[in-house]
Protein backbone atom coordinates (compact mmCIF):
# COMPACT_ATOMS: atom_id res chain seq x y z
CA UNK A 1 0.00 0.00 0.00
CA UNK A 2 2.75 2.60 1.27
CA UNK A 3 4.95 2.11 -2.19
CA UNK A 4 1.85 2.39 -4.17
CA UNK A 5 0.81 5.56 -1.96
CA UNK A 6 4.53 6.67 -2.69
CA UNK A 7 4.01 6.03 -6.52
CA UNK A 8 1.63 8.46 -6.72
CA UNK A 9 2.62 10.88 -4.87
CA UNK A 10 5.94 11.06 -6.71
CA UNK A 11 3.81 11.11 -9.86
CA UNK A 12 1.91 13.94 -9.08
CA UNK A 13 4.87 15.80 -7.73
CA UNK A 14 7.71 15.26 -10.56
CA UNK A 15 5.52 17.34 -13.36
CA UNK A 16 4.92 19.97 -10.44
CA UNK A 17 8.77 20.54 -9.81
CA UNK A 18 10.08 20.54 -13.62
CA UNK A 19 7.71 22.89 -14.44
CA UNK A 20 9.87 24.86 -11.60
CA UNK A 21 12.90 24.72 -13.32
CA UNK A 22 12.50 26.55 -16.40
CA UNK A 23 15.53 28.82 -16.74
CA UNK A 24 14.26 32.57 -17.49
CA UNK A 25 17.06 33.83 -19.07
CA UNK A 26 20.02 31.84 -20.79
CA UNK A 27 22.49 33.08 -18.35
CA UNK A 28 20.54 31.32 -15.70
CA UNK A 29 20.68 27.80 -17.35
CA UNK A 30 23.30 26.79 -15.39
CA UNK A 31 21.95 27.54 -11.83
CA UNK A 32 18.20 26.28 -12.71
CA UNK A 33 19.90 22.85 -14.30
CA UNK A 34 21.86 22.77 -11.01
CA UNK A 35 18.23 22.63 -9.00
CA UNK A 36 16.33 20.40 -11.21
CA UNK A 37 19.71 17.94 -10.92
CA UNK A 38 19.30 18.25 -6.94
CA UNK A 39 15.61 18.15 -6.66
CA UNK A 40 15.30 15.44 -9.05
CA UNK A 41 17.76 12.68 -8.10
CA UNK A 42 15.29 10.10 -7.14
CA UNK A 43 14.39 10.88 -3.34
CA UNK A 44 11.79 9.03 -1.94
CA UNK A 45 9.44 11.87 -1.51
CA UNK A 46 8.44 11.01 2.22
CA UNK A 47 8.12 14.78 2.95
CA UNK A 48 5.62 15.66 0.11
CA UNK A 49 4.20 11.85 0.75
CA UNK A 50 3.32 13.36 4.53
CA UNK A 51 1.82 16.44 3.40
CA UNK A 52 -0.82 14.58 0.78
CA UNK A 53 -1.21 12.28 3.24
CA UNK A 54 -1.79 14.54 5.86
CA UNK A 55 -4.37 16.55 3.74
CA UNK A 56 -6.28 13.65 2.36
CA UNK A 57 -6.47 12.26 6.27
CA UNK A 58 -8.44 15.41 7.01
CA UNK A 59 -10.74 15.31 3.73
CA UNK A 60 -8.71 17.70 1.81
CA UNK A 61 -7.88 16.75 -1.69
CA UNK A 62 -4.06 16.41 -2.91
CA UNK A 63 -4.88 19.07 -5.17
CA UNK A 64 -4.71 21.68 -1.93
CA UNK A 65 -1.44 20.16 -0.96
CA UNK A 66 0.56 21.06 -4.20
CA UNK A 67 2.29 23.76 -2.98
CA UNK A 68 3.11 22.36 0.29
CA UNK A 69 4.13 19.48 -1.06
CA UNK A 70 6.71 20.95 -3.42
CA UNK A 71 7.74 23.53 -0.74
CA UNK A 72 8.60 20.97 2.02
CA UNK A 73 10.79 18.61 -1.15
CA UNK A 74 12.58 21.87 -2.19
CA UNK A 75 13.84 22.64 1.37
CA UNK A 76 15.01 19.32 2.22
CA UNK A 77 16.36 19.11 -1.09
CA UNK A 78 18.61 22.58 -0.78
CA UNK A 79 19.54 21.08 2.53
CA UNK A 80 21.02 18.15 0.80
CA UNK A 81 22.65 20.00 -1.45
CA UNK A 82 24.10 21.56 1.39
CA UNK A 83 24.99 19.47 3.72
CA UNK A 84 26.98 17.21 0.90
CA UNK A 85 29.59 20.09 0.38
CA UNK A 86 33.00 20.01 1.34
CA UNK A 87 33.60 22.07 4.27
CA UNK A 88 30.02 19.97 5.09
CA UNK A 89 29.98 16.33 5.28
CA UNK A 90 31.91 15.86 1.68
CA UNK A 91 29.30 13.50 0.07
CA UNK A 92 30.86 12.78 -3.36
CA UNK A 93 28.05 10.88 -4.03
CA UNK A 94 24.14 10.79 -3.09
CA UNK A 95 21.95 7.60 -3.71
CA UNK A 96 24.81 6.63 -6.00
CA UNK A 97 24.88 9.97 -8.02
CA UNK A 98 27.31 12.78 -8.14
CA UNK A 99 26.63 15.46 -5.77
CA UNK A 100 25.63 19.02 -6.79
CA UNK A 101 29.06 20.06 -6.02
CA UNK A 102 30.88 17.29 -7.99
CA UNK A 103 28.25 17.18 -11.42
CA UNK A 104 28.13 20.63 -11.34
CA UNK A 105 30.73 23.16 -9.47
CA UNK A 106 31.10 24.18 -5.29
CA UNK A 107 29.92 27.73 -5.89
CA UNK A 108 26.57 27.06 -8.08
CA UNK A 109 25.52 24.54 -5.17
CA UNK A 110 25.97 26.75 -2.96
CA UNK A 111 23.61 28.81 -5.01
CA UNK A 112 21.54 26.28 -6.52
CA UNK A 113 20.63 25.28 -2.50
CA UNK A 114 20.26 29.19 -1.75
CA UNK A 115 17.95 29.58 -4.51
CA UNK A 116 15.84 26.60 -4.01
CA UNK A 117 14.94 27.77 -0.03
CA UNK A 118 14.06 31.10 -1.61
CA UNK A 119 12.09 29.15 -3.85
CA UNK A 120 9.97 27.92 -1.27
CA UNK A 121 9.03 30.12 0.46
CA UNK A 122 7.46 31.88 -3.06
CA UNK A 123 5.31 28.95 -3.91
CA UNK A 124 3.49 29.35 -0.75
CA UNK A 125 2.78 33.09 -0.30
CA UNK A 126 2.18 32.99 -4.19
CA UNK A 127 -1.94 32.80 -4.30
CA UNK A 128 -1.15 31.95 -8.16
CA UNK A 129 0.37 28.71 -7.05
CA UNK A 130 -1.10 28.05 -3.23
CA UNK A 131 -5.02 28.51 -3.86
CA UNK A 132 -6.05 28.98 -0.60
CA UNK A 133 -6.86 31.96 2.04
CA UNK A 134 -4.18 34.52 2.74
CA UNK A 135 -4.20 33.45 6.46
CA UNK A 136 -3.34 30.16 5.34
CA UNK A 137 -0.63 30.52 3.11
CA UNK A 138 0.88 33.03 5.56
CA UNK A 139 0.43 30.05 8.52
CA UNK A 140 2.12 27.61 6.05
CA UNK A 141 4.84 30.26 5.23
CA UNK A 142 5.52 31.09 8.88
CA UNK A 143 5.64 27.09 9.87
CA UNK A 144 7.79 26.92 7.04
CA UNK A 145 10.15 29.70 7.86
CA UNK A 146 10.48 28.41 11.47
CA UNK A 147 10.84 24.79 10.57
CA UNK A 148 13.77 25.31 8.30
CA UNK A 149 15.58 28.28 9.76
CA UNK A 150 18.42 28.41 13.10
CA UNK A 151 15.43 26.98 15.73
CA UNK A 152 14.74 24.10 13.07
CA UNK A 153 16.53 22.17 10.15
CA UNK A 154 19.43 24.89 10.25
CA UNK A 155 19.85 24.56 13.63
CA UNK A 156 20.10 20.69 13.82
CA UNK A 157 22.82 20.60 11.20
CA UNK A 158 24.57 23.31 13.41
CA UNK A 159 24.15 21.02 16.55
CA UNK A 160 24.82 17.66 14.28
CA UNK A 161 28.38 19.16 12.93
CA UNK A 162 29.34 20.31 16.47
CA UNK A 163 28.82 16.68 17.76
CA UNK A 164 30.70 15.10 15.92
CA UNK A 165 33.48 13.27 18.10
CA UNK A 166 31.94 14.02 21.66
CA UNK A 167 29.92 11.46 23.23
CA UNK A 168 25.97 12.69 23.19
CA UNK A 169 23.97 10.96 25.96
CA UNK A 170 20.20 9.82 24.53
CA UNK A 171 18.92 13.15 25.52
CA UNK A 172 21.13 15.88 23.76
CA UNK A 173 20.58 12.99 20.33
CA UNK A 174 17.16 13.31 19.98
CA UNK A 175 17.41 17.13 20.44
CA UNK A 176 19.67 17.26 17.82
CA UNK A 177 16.91 14.92 15.15
CA UNK A 178 14.50 17.15 16.10
CA UNK A 179 15.60 19.86 14.96
CA UNK A 180 17.70 18.39 12.11
CA UNK A 181 15.22 16.68 10.57
CA UNK A 182 11.80 16.07 13.16
CA UNK A 183 11.30 19.75 12.47
CA UNK A 184 10.94 19.68 8.90
CA UNK A 185 9.09 16.25 9.03
CA UNK A 186 6.75 17.79 11.40
CA UNK A 187 6.67 20.88 9.05
CA UNK A 188 5.33 19.05 6.12
CA UNK A 189 2.52 16.88 8.28
CA UNK A 190 1.21 20.50 9.70
CA UNK A 191 1.40 22.36 6.22
CA UNK A 192 -0.63 19.58 4.65
CA UNK A 193 -3.10 19.79 7.54
CA UNK A 194 -3.38 23.57 7.31
CA UNK A 195 -4.04 23.02 3.34
CA UNK A 196 -7.13 20.22 3.83
CA UNK A 197 -8.62 24.01 5.41
CA UNK A 198 -10.49 21.15 7.62
CA UNK A 199 -7.35 21.29 10.39
CA UNK A 200 -8.86 21.96 14.13
CA UNK A 201 -6.14 22.54 16.86
CA UNK A 202 -6.66 19.19 18.19
CA UNK A 203 -6.62 17.36 14.93
CA UNK A 204 -2.88 19.83 14.67
CA UNK A 205 -1.44 18.44 17.91
CA UNK A 206 -2.44 14.66 16.82
CA UNK A 207 -0.68 14.79 13.79
CA UNK A 208 2.16 16.85 15.34
CA UNK A 209 2.80 13.91 17.85
CA UNK A 210 2.22 11.40 14.82
CA UNK A 211 5.18 13.52 12.75
CA UNK A 212 7.47 13.51 16.03
CA UNK A 213 7.62 9.98 16.43
CA UNK A 214 7.92 9.07 12.69
CA UNK A 215 10.66 11.45 12.50
CA UNK A 216 12.51 9.61 15.22
CA UNK A 217 11.46 6.41 13.92
CA UNK A 218 13.20 7.36 11.13
CA UNK A 219 16.77 8.46 12.35
CA UNK A 220 17.05 5.65 14.89
CA UNK A 221 15.76 2.90 11.70
CA UNK A 222 18.57 5.06 9.63
CA UNK A 223 21.23 4.33 12.36
CA UNK A 224 20.44 0.74 12.43
CA UNK A 225 20.59 0.58 8.64
CA UNK A 226 23.76 1.98 8.50
CA UNK A 227 25.13 -1.11 10.36
CA UNK A 228 22.93 -3.99 9.16
CA UNK A 229 22.87 -3.03 5.40
CA UNK A 230 25.26 -3.37 2.49
CA UNK A 231 26.75 -0.33 0.88
CA UNK A 232 24.72 -1.45 -2.03
CA UNK A 233 21.07 -1.14 -0.81
CA UNK A 234 22.14 1.63 0.72
CA UNK A 235 23.02 3.68 -1.59
CA UNK A 236 25.75 5.00 0.46
CA UNK A 237 28.92 3.77 2.24
CA UNK A 238 28.29 1.13 4.96
CA UNK A 239 29.03 1.97 8.25
CA UNK A 240 30.17 5.43 7.15
CA UNK A 241 27.83 7.50 10.52
CA UNK A 242 30.77 5.11 12.73
CA UNK A 243 33.74 6.09 11.00
CA UNK A 244 32.43 9.72 11.15
CA UNK A 245 32.31 8.87 14.72
CA UNK A 246 29.10 10.72 14.17
CA UNK A 247 26.59 9.24 17.57
CA UNK A 248 23.63 6.66 16.79
CA UNK A 249 21.34 4.99 18.33
CA UNK A 250 22.56 1.44 18.53
CA UNK A 251 26.26 2.91 19.54
CA UNK A 252 24.12 4.27 22.49
CA UNK A 253 21.60 1.76 22.91
CA UNK A 254 22.81 -1.10 21.72
CA UNK A 255 21.72 -2.58 18.34
CA UNK A 256 18.49 -4.63 20.41
CA UNK A 257 17.48 -2.07 22.53
CA UNK A 258 17.74 0.55 19.66
CA UNK A 259 15.57 -1.68 17.18
CA UNK A 260 13.21 -1.99 20.26
CA UNK A 261 12.96 1.88 20.50
CA UNK A 262 11.97 1.86 16.81
CA UNK A 263 9.01 -0.32 17.37
CA UNK A 264 8.28 1.72 20.54
CA UNK A 265 8.20 4.82 18.21
CA UNK A 266 5.97 3.51 15.41
CA UNK A 267 3.44 2.10 18.01
CA UNK A 268 3.70 5.79 19.42
CA UNK A 269 2.36 6.93 15.87
CA UNK A 270 0.33 5.01 15.32
CA UNK A 271 -1.56 5.60 18.59
CA UNK A 272 -1.74 9.31 17.97
CA UNK A 273 -3.80 8.57 14.40
CA UNK A 274 -6.59 6.42 17.17
CA UNK A 275 -9.34 9.05 16.48
CA UNK A 276 -8.79 9.07 12.31
CA UNK A 277 -10.99 7.26 10.34
CA UNK A 278 -9.84 5.23 6.97
CA UNK A 279 -8.31 8.88 5.41
CA UNK A 280 -5.35 8.67 7.44
CA UNK A 281 -4.68 4.75 6.24
CA UNK A 282 -1.41 6.58 4.22
CA UNK A 283 -0.39 8.21 7.32
CA UNK A 284 -0.06 4.31 9.34
CA UNK A 285 1.12 2.77 6.16
CA UNK A 286 4.24 5.46 6.33
CA UNK A 287 4.82 4.66 10.18
CA UNK A 288 4.75 0.82 9.47
CA UNK A 289 7.19 1.36 6.76
CA UNK A 290 9.75 3.61 8.27
CA UNK A 291 10.69 0.69 11.34
CA UNK A 292 10.21 -1.90 8.86
CA UNK A 293 12.32 -0.49 5.39
CA UNK A 294 15.87 -2.17 4.41
CA UNK A 295 17.02 1.02 2.92
CA UNK B 1 21.58 65.38 6.00
CA UNK B 2 21.48 61.58 4.80
CA UNK B 3 24.04 60.72 7.63
CA UNK B 4 21.76 61.49 10.22
CA UNK B 5 18.75 59.70 8.15
CA UNK B 6 21.23 56.68 7.75
CA UNK B 7 22.64 57.09 11.46
CA UNK B 8 18.40 57.21 12.46
CA UNK B 9 17.82 54.19 10.84
CA UNK B 10 20.81 52.19 11.98
CA UNK B 11 20.10 52.88 15.76
CA UNK B 12 16.25 51.86 14.99
CA UNK B 13 16.85 48.79 13.37
CA UNK B 14 20.02 47.61 15.47
CA UNK B 15 18.11 46.81 18.61
CA UNK B 16 15.98 44.96 16.51
CA UNK B 17 18.10 42.85 15.13
CA UNK B 18 20.06 42.14 18.09
CA UNK B 19 16.81 40.58 19.63
CA UNK B 20 16.80 37.92 16.95
CA UNK B 21 19.69 36.91 17.59
CA UNK B 22 19.59 34.96 21.23
CA UNK B 23 20.56 31.39 20.77
CA UNK B 24 16.96 29.44 22.42
CA UNK B 25 19.33 26.35 23.31
CA UNK B 26 23.33 26.31 24.45
CA UNK B 27 23.71 23.84 21.64
CA UNK B 28 22.72 27.02 18.85
CA UNK B 29 24.75 29.78 20.43
CA UNK B 30 27.73 29.17 17.90
CA UNK B 31 25.41 29.24 15.22
CA UNK B 32 23.18 32.05 16.58
CA UNK B 33 26.61 34.58 17.02
CA UNK B 34 27.88 33.79 13.72
CA UNK B 35 24.40 35.13 12.51
CA UNK B 36 25.12 37.80 14.67
CA UNK B 37 28.92 38.55 13.39
CA UNK B 38 27.40 38.79 9.72
CA UNK B 39 24.97 41.51 10.44
CA UNK B 40 26.55 43.09 13.49
CA UNK B 41 29.42 44.48 11.20
CA UNK B 42 29.17 47.50 10.48
CA UNK B 43 27.35 47.93 7.23
CA UNK B 44 25.69 51.27 5.97
CA UNK B 45 22.46 49.69 5.95
CA UNK B 46 21.26 51.26 2.43
CA UNK B 47 18.92 48.60 2.24
CA UNK B 48 16.86 49.07 5.41
CA UNK B 49 17.48 52.86 5.23
CA UNK B 50 15.59 52.35 1.59
CA UNK B 51 12.74 50.70 3.48
CA UNK B 52 12.41 53.12 5.89
CA UNK B 53 12.83 56.11 3.37
CA UNK B 54 9.86 54.78 1.06
CA UNK B 55 7.01 53.93 3.68
CA UNK B 56 8.16 57.52 5.45
CA UNK B 57 7.81 58.74 1.56
CA UNK B 58 4.01 57.65 1.46
CA UNK B 59 3.03 58.95 4.49
CA UNK B 60 3.67 55.61 6.80
CA UNK B 61 5.49 55.58 9.97
CA UNK B 62 9.23 53.84 10.50
CA UNK B 63 7.56 51.46 13.10
CA UNK B 64 5.29 50.04 10.06
CA UNK B 65 8.71 49.52 8.26
CA UNK B 66 10.37 47.58 11.06
CA UNK B 67 9.80 44.20 9.90
CA UNK B 68 10.61 45.21 6.14
CA UNK B 69 14.04 47.00 7.41
CA UNK B 70 15.23 43.60 9.21
CA UNK B 71 14.06 41.46 5.92
CA UNK B 72 15.81 43.05 3.71
CA UNK B 73 19.21 43.10 6.06
CA UNK B 74 19.27 40.05 6.46
CA UNK B 75 18.77 38.57 3.08
CA UNK B 76 21.87 41.15 1.95
CA UNK B 77 24.01 39.94 4.93
CA UNK B 78 22.85 35.95 4.27
CA UNK B 79 24.61 36.95 0.43
CA UNK B 80 27.50 38.39 1.59
CA UNK B 81 28.61 35.51 4.16
CA UNK B 82 28.14 33.23 1.34
CA UNK B 83 29.32 35.71 -1.61
CA UNK B 84 32.94 35.44 0.95
CA UNK B 85 33.28 31.36 0.88
CA UNK B 86 35.95 29.76 -0.34
CA UNK B 87 33.97 28.40 -3.17
CA UNK B 88 32.48 32.44 -4.34
CA UNK B 89 35.04 35.09 -4.16
CA UNK B 90 36.81 33.68 -1.40
CA UNK B 91 37.24 36.86 0.75
CA UNK B 92 39.00 36.97 4.04
CA UNK B 93 38.05 40.67 4.70
CA UNK B 94 34.90 42.56 4.88
CA UNK B 95 34.69 45.91 6.05
CA UNK B 96 37.97 45.50 7.89
CA UNK B 97 36.90 42.49 9.87
CA UNK B 98 37.46 38.50 9.24
CA UNK B 99 34.58 37.33 7.15
CA UNK B 100 32.03 34.92 8.81
CA UNK B 101 34.17 32.03 7.54
CA UNK B 102 37.13 33.09 8.67
CA UNK B 103 35.77 34.23 11.95
CA UNK B 104 34.03 31.05 12.88
CA UNK B 105 34.52 27.87 9.99
CA UNK B 106 33.46 27.59 6.53
CA UNK B 107 30.21 25.63 7.62
CA UNK B 108 29.01 27.43 10.45
CA UNK B 109 28.97 30.31 7.95
CA UNK B 110 27.04 28.20 5.47
CA UNK B 111 24.65 27.05 7.76
CA UNK B 112 24.38 31.01 8.98
CA UNK B 113 23.79 31.87 5.77
CA UNK B 114 21.01 29.69 5.59
CA UNK B 115 19.87 30.50 8.81
CA UNK B 116 19.90 34.35 7.71
CA UNK B 117 18.01 33.76 4.78
CA UNK B 118 14.80 31.85 6.64
CA UNK B 119 14.42 34.10 9.29
CA UNK B 120 14.12 36.90 6.44
CA UNK B 121 10.58 34.97 5.67
CA UNK B 122 9.71 34.56 8.95
CA UNK B 123 9.82 38.05 10.52
CA UNK B 124 7.57 39.46 7.56
CA UNK B 125 5.12 36.42 7.42
CA UNK B 126 5.28 36.50 11.85
CA UNK B 127 2.19 39.03 12.83
CA UNK B 128 3.74 39.23 15.99
CA UNK B 129 6.71 40.52 14.64
CA UNK B 130 5.50 42.66 10.97
CA UNK B 131 1.70 43.94 12.28
CA UNK B 132 0.17 44.62 8.67
CA UNK B 133 -2.81 42.98 7.37
CA UNK B 134 -2.03 39.33 5.83
CA UNK B 135 -2.62 40.29 2.62
CA UNK B 136 0.09 42.65 3.31
CA UNK B 137 2.57 40.47 4.95
CA UNK B 138 1.99 37.98 2.30
CA UNK B 139 3.05 40.53 -0.52
CA UNK B 140 6.00 41.04 1.19
CA UNK B 141 7.13 37.34 1.67
CA UNK B 142 6.01 36.86 -1.91
CA UNK B 143 8.07 39.92 -3.68
CA UNK B 144 11.17 39.16 -0.86
CA UNK B 145 10.86 35.50 -2.37
CA UNK B 146 10.70 36.14 -5.92
CA UNK B 147 13.95 39.22 -5.28
CA UNK B 148 16.34 36.85 -3.68
CA UNK B 149 15.59 33.89 -5.49
CA UNK B 150 17.17 32.03 -8.42
CA UNK B 151 15.13 34.67 -10.79
CA UNK B 152 16.79 37.59 -8.63
CA UNK B 153 19.73 38.21 -6.25
CA UNK B 154 20.80 34.19 -6.44
CA UNK B 155 20.59 34.13 -10.35
CA UNK B 156 22.46 37.53 -10.39
CA UNK B 157 25.48 35.82 -8.54
CA UNK B 158 25.26 32.70 -10.95
CA UNK B 159 25.50 35.60 -14.05
CA UNK B 160 28.32 36.88 -11.85
CA UNK B 161 30.11 33.76 -11.59
CA UNK B 162 29.47 32.61 -15.28
CA UNK B 163 30.68 36.56 -16.43
CA UNK B 164 34.05 36.60 -14.67
CA UNK B 165 37.20 36.23 -17.50
CA UNK B 166 34.12 36.71 -19.96
CA UNK B 167 33.87 40.05 -22.04
CA UNK B 168 30.64 41.58 -21.49
CA UNK B 169 28.87 44.34 -23.49
CA UNK B 170 27.01 46.94 -21.74
CA UNK B 171 23.30 45.45 -21.88
CA UNK B 172 24.86 41.63 -20.39
CA UNK B 173 26.52 43.90 -17.14
CA UNK B 174 22.98 45.43 -16.06
CA UNK B 175 21.33 42.12 -16.69
CA UNK B 176 24.43 40.81 -14.06
CA UNK B 177 23.91 43.70 -11.77
CA UNK B 178 20.03 43.91 -11.94
CA UNK B 179 19.75 40.82 -10.63
CA UNK B 180 22.23 40.37 -8.44
CA UNK B 181 22.41 44.22 -6.57
CA UNK B 182 18.97 45.30 -7.95
CA UNK B 183 16.46 43.15 -6.98
CA UNK B 184 17.38 43.12 -3.89
CA UNK B 185 16.90 47.13 -3.42
CA UNK B 186 13.59 47.15 -5.35
CA UNK B 187 12.80 45.26 -3.30
CA UNK B 188 13.45 47.15 -0.08
CA UNK B 189 11.69 50.03 -1.75
CA UNK B 190 8.65 47.72 -2.80
CA UNK B 191 8.52 46.46 1.08
CA UNK B 192 8.87 49.77 2.78
CA UNK B 193 5.90 50.58 0.51
CA UNK B 194 3.87 48.02 0.79
CA UNK B 195 4.27 48.85 4.73
CA UNK B 196 3.12 52.31 4.50
CA UNK B 197 -0.42 50.79 3.60
CA UNK B 198 -0.93 53.83 1.43
CA UNK B 199 0.93 52.55 -1.77
CA UNK B 200 -1.22 52.83 -4.96
CA UNK B 201 0.10 50.70 -8.32
CA UNK B 202 1.40 54.69 -9.61
CA UNK B 203 3.34 55.06 -6.62
CA UNK B 204 4.61 51.79 -6.47
CA UNK B 205 5.88 52.18 -10.34
CA UNK B 206 7.62 55.28 -9.82
CA UNK B 207 9.56 53.87 -6.53
CA UNK B 208 10.48 50.77 -8.54
CA UNK B 209 11.60 52.40 -11.49
CA UNK B 210 14.10 55.18 -8.38
CA UNK B 211 15.47 52.18 -6.96
CA UNK B 212 16.31 50.10 -10.28
CA UNK B 213 18.03 53.82 -10.97
CA UNK B 214 20.10 54.20 -7.90
CA UNK B 215 20.81 50.12 -7.74
CA UNK B 216 22.36 50.78 -10.86
CA UNK B 217 24.06 53.92 -9.91
CA UNK B 218 25.49 52.51 -7.09
CA UNK B 219 27.30 49.61 -8.89
CA UNK B 220 28.83 52.18 -11.44
CA UNK B 221 30.46 54.04 -8.37
CA UNK B 222 31.20 51.19 -7.38
CA UNK B 223 32.91 50.19 -10.32
CA UNK B 224 34.50 54.02 -10.06
CA UNK B 225 35.38 53.27 -6.69
CA UNK B 226 37.27 50.55 -7.38
CA UNK B 227 39.52 52.15 -9.60
CA UNK B 228 40.26 55.67 -7.81
CA UNK B 229 39.68 55.23 -4.06
CA UNK B 230 42.86 54.06 -2.19
CA UNK B 231 42.64 50.42 0.14
CA UNK B 232 42.16 52.12 3.45
CA UNK B 233 39.20 54.10 2.34
CA UNK B 234 37.85 51.38 0.82
CA UNK B 235 38.18 48.54 3.25
CA UNK B 236 38.97 46.20 0.45
CA UNK B 237 41.63 45.67 -1.79
CA UNK B 238 41.89 48.92 -4.62
CA UNK B 239 41.33 47.43 -7.79
CA UNK B 240 40.59 44.13 -6.80
CA UNK B 241 37.78 43.41 -9.19
CA UNK B 242 39.92 44.58 -12.10
CA UNK B 243 42.23 42.18 -10.82
CA UNK B 244 40.01 39.12 -10.95
CA UNK B 245 39.17 40.24 -14.46
CA UNK B 246 35.44 41.29 -13.18
CA UNK B 247 33.57 43.15 -16.07
CA UNK B 248 33.15 46.85 -14.91
CA UNK B 249 31.94 50.00 -16.03
CA UNK B 250 35.27 52.34 -16.28
CA UNK B 251 36.47 48.89 -18.50
CA UNK B 252 33.72 49.20 -20.99
CA UNK B 253 32.90 52.98 -21.18
CA UNK B 254 35.71 54.76 -19.75
CA UNK B 255 36.08 56.42 -16.67
CA UNK B 256 34.37 59.85 -17.51
CA UNK B 257 31.93 57.96 -19.63
CA UNK B 258 31.45 55.54 -16.53
CA UNK B 259 31.25 58.87 -14.35
CA UNK B 260 28.76 60.76 -16.73
CA UNK B 261 26.66 57.62 -17.03
CA UNK B 262 26.17 57.65 -12.67
CA UNK B 263 25.28 61.58 -12.49
CA UNK B 264 22.78 60.23 -15.66
CA UNK B 265 21.16 57.75 -12.90
CA UNK B 266 21.09 60.11 -10.57
CA UNK B 267 19.07 62.66 -12.46
CA UNK B 268 16.77 59.51 -13.29
CA UNK B 269 16.15 58.62 -9.69
CA UNK B 270 15.31 61.98 -8.41
CA UNK B 271 13.06 62.59 -11.94
CA UNK B 272 10.66 59.17 -10.76
CA UNK B 273 10.11 61.42 -7.82
CA UNK B 274 8.89 64.50 -9.26
CA UNK B 275 5.10 63.80 -7.36
CA UNK B 276 6.45 63.30 -4.34
CA UNK B 277 6.70 65.95 -1.51
CA UNK B 278 9.16 66.34 1.14
CA UNK B 279 8.32 63.43 2.74
CA UNK B 280 10.44 62.29 0.02
CA UNK B 281 13.75 63.86 0.98
CA UNK B 282 15.87 61.01 2.53
CA UNK B 283 15.14 59.22 -0.93
CA UNK B 284 16.35 62.00 -2.69
CA UNK B 285 19.09 62.49 -0.56
CA UNK B 286 20.12 59.03 -0.97
CA UNK B 287 19.89 59.24 -4.60
CA UNK B 288 22.98 61.94 -4.62
CA UNK B 289 24.76 60.46 -1.58
CA UNK B 290 25.22 57.22 -3.91
CA UNK B 291 26.82 58.87 -6.41
CA UNK B 292 28.70 61.18 -4.59
CA UNK B 293 29.92 59.20 -1.71
CA UNK B 294 33.90 57.97 -1.91
CA UNK B 295 33.87 54.93 -0.34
Amino acid sequence: MIDAYLARCRERLQPQLKRLFQAPLPSLERLYSAMDYSVSNGGKRVRPLLAYASCEALGGSMEQADAAASAVELIHAYSLVHDDLPAMDDDDLRRGQPTCHIAFDEATAILAGDALQALAFELLSDAARNPLSAELRLQMTLELARAAGPAGMVGGQAIDLAAVGHKLNQAALEQMHRHKTGALIVASVRLGALASTQADSRALAALTRYAEAIGLAFQVQDDILDIESDTATLGKQQGADIARDKPTYPALLGLDAAKAYARELEAQALATLADFDQRAEPLRALARYIVSRQH
